[in-house]
């Protein structure tokens, strides 16, 4: 264990995608922890950012267990010292996407919205007392700032989406509630509503005729820290991302 | 067991207040099954709309339940024969309001959220096949309606009300998505967004300076009536109601 | 001139469709007064209104133009007396929707929004002293009600619908502030968005593939009727009204 | 005149403020041609601007004329050649904010709906073209980029705010349908929702209790700047940036 010196960013949802691209970005700067419930996806992501210069801890996590966050967030006190703060902290975990017959969807019709908004509220809980710990002592050059991933079903409910735009409704209302009761503490809280399919290795082959029609996640990530650099005297708590071929 | 001529009506969240005052207005037309998970508030309903000559049966029920949903279920058709159909459905299910500070709520921070999207959407699941149902044999004069009852905080987060807000957005995410499902298919799903004290047992003594400054709840049930009645070639989707001195 | 006991109904833009049936709704109860630029429009409204056994009075106005409302507020004052008051006062004027490339489109493109502004704020305020006197009178059985007729691109612009964008927008902005400003005051300001197609002569042909694909435009008048039925402990700001077909 | 290799910015709007903010901190990358309907504000903006090494015009003109349109666009081709592109246009015409009772308001009450919609209407049809030819030619590094700046009565009305609410809401139309129509051609079209005051020699003493209670106009147009960076595979449309103690 080490005295830190600079804030940490956390990056929930560390997988292949947006994450990945988030979490390179953030690294850039910072000491990142990645929370993923896949291993697997964790150690290439760690060698990239080291071999990168960045320095990255990869720790297995169910972010929708209240009970996983205790030994997830002594892990990573464990590892950068109790004194800690936060700089940015990002929910990057993906409501499952489905478009099925309301009548026809079982059980599994709530389990989007019940992970998703179990995966936001406990990883805010866990984070924020360390952002809140960063605007108190500013060690990092900017606000501290917790960011949500949404999507345009944050907006508009759609046949078929029941499930997954609950889910992604109830971050929105997260966010803007947060934002209100932090905001005024220096902690910037954002919502990004992601409008587009994102340019991935599972997306190949979609939309391949007109380039540039997926969000490539690296501006994902810029938007970010695009986000995470804002002063205090201006603050954005929500913003869209869409290709420029999208209709909406 | 009789057979039914008349679709019937389901009130879930049949307390005194709004759940009542809807009761008793669909009563005037429909046989009417009142939920709730108090049967100490059944009873002095049901009295009530029998002496307005009307016809209800009270069903204690844990609306938030799936088990309990296949029970209740059971008793209605038990009650009004397996060829009933339903001509309007209203989930009136409160979701718990309180202000607090986010970091200083426990496990109960998500119980509203998940006690609404359960009773919201386990009630629109079982009722739906009946709703649609009347859609095609129209047995009553109007079109199926199914109707959520929603707050100001399904448009807008804030501080402290983040538990509440998720929950009134992630049923409003649920009503839009139900609207554009079942529309098509004849069902009229609304949201109506309360936006002000109800004027209630419970609720004396606020706002008595000015008065009709609380919403009467025999006017929501007048509203929620009117939505009934429009036909299918001008459905509302949404509508608000707050009192005329209500800062919004 | 005789002296009134009744308060009148002011419906601006009184053509055939909408206006004509939200004239013959309102003058079930109350004497009329249709306005409307095209004095073609107004004779048989005023004979079927007559026929029905109501009371209605046209007089040709161009509602966009200040200087024609003092002569218009003039003659219905003469007709009625000076110490009239208002029931109900209806705008339907309408925008003129033109889908066309913003570069293509000449100076007309501002038209649709100074004359939607111009009628509807002018006609607001030539009718707001006499809503604000029944207000304080009561001659009626209900609040006095002030509502503009919206659409959908209120809520949302489109490609090459600005002009009718930007119109629908400002009309629902001055509709939501003067609901604030005279909401208080007991005047119910409401917005109506009409989402579809209304059945009228003029749109005999489009969408009879499906019956009642198609907004029946007396049941936009029993809408509103409603909305005028409110008492001030529950006024609706804004609903839509849409067919069940329609996407959205 | 001299052939140009690089495409320029033209900001309209360029008081002292955002204007002189936005217009310093595109010069750092582009020629920047200044209009104002005030001469005084651009002489010393243009010194600052060459000062600092970078390249500026300014042009009085009343961007809500269209005739003056056509001066204004031939001095901007005198100066820069008839092939010149444009790689950002910024409107930053600031609406009359007012509060008054829309019952003692003049005729001005319908002015700054009409000098705003036209300058925005008038601005971007003279700058679309140019943006299009920079999207075809790529002379720049980034996407061209057209910003409206708004406020929060873009969103929401207020009592005596109709004249406010009107403009603001009829630019979000705009930009909304701007952007539908020319994003698909390679035109990123953003709306900025101002959401506070602005630090500026005007609002000295304003606010002063709190540090960093007013936006800096520095940091909306930072905000401005990294819309334009954003690629075309990741726009966004609409942005807030608000004072972190701003209650909203």
């Amino acid at each position: 264990m080490t005295s830190l010196t600079k804030p940490i960013a956390i990056i929930a949802g560390a997988g292949p995608g947006t994450g990945a691209s988030v979490a390179r970005r953030f690294a850039k700067t910072y000491p990142v922890v990645l929370l993923a419930r896949t291993p697997a996806n964790l150690d290439p992501l760690v060698k990239k950012i080291e071999q990168d210069g960045g320095s990255a801890v990869g720790i297995p996590a169910d972010v929708t267990n209240p009970e996983s966050w205790t030994s997830t967030m002594d892990q990573i006190k464990k590892q950068f010292g109790s004194d800690l703060t936060v700089a940015a902290a990002i929910v990057n975990v993906a409501s499952k996407f489905s478009r099925s017959s309301f009548l026809e969807s079982g059980t599994e019709f709530l389990d989007s919205l019940e992970s998703t908004a179990r995966g936001g509220s406990h990883f805010a809980k866990a984070v924020l007392p360390f952002l809140l710990q960063e605007a108190k002592n500013r060690r990092g050059q900017y606000s501290p700032t917790l960011i949500f991933t949404g999507a345009t079903a944050a907006l508009k409910g759609g046949s078929g989406l029941g499930s997954f735009a609950m889910s992604k409704f109830a971050i929105r209302a997260l966010s803007q509630s947060l934002a209100r009761e932090f905001g005024p503490q220096g902690v910037h809280v954002a919502h990004a509503i992601i409008d587009g399919i994102i340019a991935t290795e599972q997306t190949k082959g979609f939309k391949e005729e007109q380039p540039d029609s997926k969000i490539d996640p690296n501006w994902i990530a810029e938007s970010y820290w695009f986000l995470h650099t804002q002063p205090r005297s201006a603050f954005t708590q929500e913003l869209d991302l869409r290709p420029y071929n999208e209709s909406w």
